[in-house]
Parts: structure tokens; sequence; C-alpha cells
């Protein structure tokens, strides 16, 4: 039985007839697109947009339509994936390193529903690296200002060279191993000159669904 | 008698012999840089990093030894200008379009000095469109963002193109018309996924020193 698809079917129940969607990127989120796109098969009218090139391409040849950002005002619902969840409905994101369009897509949604496999269940988030996206420029700098919040920082790189960004930009990962407090983190980051955005969503996502593994989908919702 | 001049080279006394120092941009910065070539001419020893292009170019010049920013974590102070400042030192600045860069080197500058000629002097900022630096991606969504805190906004161009920063992004020209609370609206721009930076810089100057057209140099220092 495949959890993650069975949580990512829950979440599609949320989506109704003229809704605008965003579609999330990742192993969950690439379920949640396959559902969709059989329930436009089936007539569901939607408009979507995608939170890389990755889903987009799914997302097309499913046949759910693709709408260029800058015609759209905001969004009803997105389903997405995440790297860890507290049971605050705190989020890292980020992984793929696509942070910055995943949190752009988050925070025009009206609703944002986060599904992950249970093992992204977390106490306390902070045991995966927070991916933080940095100008280039003076990178040193804003390296030595992320690690004087106490965290290692490692520079992404993809195949030797360093990962950049649909931006043009780097993303450091910065272990912290265990984030106490995760909205005061997120705006001392915010608050390094250098620093593009970061993986940290706090307050944004509305529902939750975990897949576990014994076969049971369980929803937290925002109270 | 040109009091731009005289104010800037009041503030350059405040460097000594094997500071690190980093250079502004602007009208009142380039005579900081005239005064501080002088004293190295005379045997002043400092290390310097620049802003922009032009004060770079201008330092060498003048024999003022320019470091990559690599090479240095910090700087001993920063003599900048300023668009608008205020009588508790807040200011705005990125009115030439490397608000970035000079906040990036403000906030590694144990010392910040801020030279501006009297009409910068304010009692509330926000009569200065408040430069926004923002990612190109989905800036729809990024402008609509900041017209809800309130302004009036204006992408920037350069002669009929979208005005591009050193770091591939956009500049949105904010008017709120008058910032009452400057440190609340900083941190709500912040907050906005799209947006790199701002132009508002809190709790950053130590020292304002005002060119008036009357003869006074006026030095206002963080209490």
């Amino acid at each position: 039985m495949n959890m993650k698809r069975i949580a990512a079917e829950y979440a599609v129940q949320y989506i109704e007839d003229g809704m605008k969607v965003g579609l999330g990127t990742g192993s969950t989120a690439y379920w949640a697109i396959q559902r969709i796109g059989e329930r436009v098969k089936e007539g569901l009218s939607i408009q979507a947009v995608a939170t890389s090139k990755v889903s987009e391409r799914q997302a097309i040849e499913l046949g759910i339509p693709i709408i260029p950002f800058r015609e759209l005002d905001s969004l009803d619902v997105t389903i997405d994936g995440a790297d860890e969840v507290n049971s605050d409905l705190d989020l890292i994101k980020g992984g793929g390193g696509a942070l910055l369009r995943e949190k752009i897509v988050a925070h025009h949604s009206k609703r944002l529903i986060i599904v992950a496999d249970e093992r992204k269940l977390v106490q306390t988030l902070g045991q995966f690296p927070l991916p933080v996206e940095i100008v280039p420029f003076a990178l040193e700098w804003t390296l030595n200002a992320l690690q004087r919040l106490d965290c290692r920082t490692q520079l992404r790189t993809d195949e030797e060279q360093l990962f950049v960004t649909d931006n043009g930009n780097y993303i450091v990962d910065c272990n912290f191993g265990s984030i106490e407090l995760p909205f005061k983190l997120h705006n001392e980051i915010l608050g390094i000159p250098g620093v593009v955005d970061n993986g940290l969503f706090i307050g944004r996502a509305d529902l939750v669904v975990i897949a576990h593994y014994d076969g049971i989908v369980e929803v937290l919702k925002r109270k």
C-alpha cells in the first residue's frame, strides 16, 4: 500500500470546481497532481500554477490547465510537501531548492495543505538542515552572520558546482540541530541582509495530512 | 562654500590608521572618498571595500587600497549617504539602486556614519519613495502584497527597460507618504516572500553628519 499516495489523494478532496490551485513539488505532491489529473479528466474545472518545472510538466501531461502567475492574483488552495512538520503545523521546506517559489505560492494561497509521510513529523524542527537562500554578493559575510545564530552552515553544491536557484542565488543548509523558537529564528534570519528567504514556514499551513506506514492517515488542523 | 564637502570631511576624521573602511556611494560619499584619498597620500594606512563600482574606481584612482570582501570579515567604519534621515537616525537609502550592497556593508560595520545635506533631514520618513528589491518571479503578486501595506508602487525603469540590480532583481519604489512606524514596516516588508530587502535602515547609523546651507555642520549621535 502506497501511503504517500493515499494521503495525497485524501488532500485532493479539498479541491473543488472553479478553484485556483497551487501545485507543489516532491514525491507526495506527485501523487496529489496525479489525482488532480484524474479528477480533471472526470470533469473538474480548475486553474493551476506550479512551484517547479517538474510539476508543471506533469500537470500539462495530465491535462491540468496551467496559468501564468500574472493572470491570477491569488490561489484558493495549494497542496505541497514538507521536509519537517511539527505539531504546531510549522514547517521546514526547501530541501529541493525551490523554497522561495514555494513560499510565494503558499503566501498567496487562501489555504495551504501539506502532505507528508510520518518520518517528516517531528517534536522539534531543526534535525533537517534549514535551507536559506542568499545572494552571491559578499556571501562569506552572510555565512558568518548565519553561523552567529548558532548553526553549522554548508553551501549547497550540485555535482561539485555551487547549486544555483531559479532566482540566481545560492542555498546554505543550516544545521541547527534543534529549533526551539522557529518564529524568532525566522525573523532573525530575514533580518540578515544578503538573505533572500529561508525554509521556515510559520503559521502558514492550514492542514497537514500525515501518511503513517501502518495505514492510518492523520490530519492535523490549525486551531 | 561646498557644505557637502565640509560635512564629508568632518566624517572622515573618524577614520584611523589600521582601520577597515566601507566606502559609500553618492554625491556626499564622493567628497568623503576624496578626503580619504588625501589622507592615504599623507600616510594613512587602511583597507577598504566599496558599495559600488563608481566608488571603487574613484578609490583606486586615489590610491586607496581596495580589498575583496572575502578577505575581510567585518569593517570598523563605513561612511555613506542617505536619501532621508529622521531624528532617531533611521534612514531611507537605495535611491541609487544599490540598497542591498549598502545594507550588507552597513550590517558588517562596527560603526556607520551617514553624511547628508539638510534637505535629507525629515520629521517623518516616507516622502522619499522607499526602494524595495524584489525577485522577478511572480512579481505581480509581490507588488500586490506591497500595495496591501498601503503604498503606491512604481517598478523602477531605466531608459524604458526595467531597472535590474547587481543581484539580478528589480526595484519597486513604494510611496508611503508618511512612515509612522519604520521598524514595524521594515519587518512587514521583509515578511513578504519575493522581497529581497528594502531601503529602511533602522537602528544602524551611529552618527549622522548634516550639512546645513547656512554653514553649520550638525552632528546627530545615537544615544
